[in-house]
């Protein structure tokens, strides 16, 4: 089964990278943009296609791979 | 207005970094993952309310700098 794994940075967390993004998009001319934080996405096939068991393999990988939980939120989405 | 933009790499192109993180995640112990791509997530908040404005600021901001379109897909989310 397919998933995705979204991590974010945790609120209050500095974002250097989502700054210079802002700034390099106003220096672009595009307009209304206020702020802009970035983060990562993982699209992820599973080999099995029981729903629990995909998510506990999921939780572990973010635990102790994917995201820094000091700083950083994730968020698991299954059957995308 | 808050806006999600999702940016994944195109099928068929190659992605090293998702490949590094399989392997990661085999030598960790996490079990039952068949691949994983990687690709970046951008939380805009934008200045307008209107939904068609949003849309097109953040087309344009895709356009021009978020996603490199010869190798990537992006996928705005409004509202979110």
């Amino acid at each position: 089964m397919k998933a995705r794994v979204i991590v974010t940075l945790k609120t209050g967390v500095l974002d250097p990278q989502g700054k210079a993004i802002e700034g390099a998009l106003a220096s672009l001319g595009v307009d209304g943009i206020a702020s802009v934080r970035q983060g990562k996405v993982f699209d992820v096939e599973l080999a099995t296609a029981d729903n629990a068991s995909a998510e506990a393999a999921l939780k572990q990988a973010c635990e102790k791979l994917l995201a820094n939980t000091v700083i950083e939120n994730y968020r698991i989405e299954t059957g995308v």
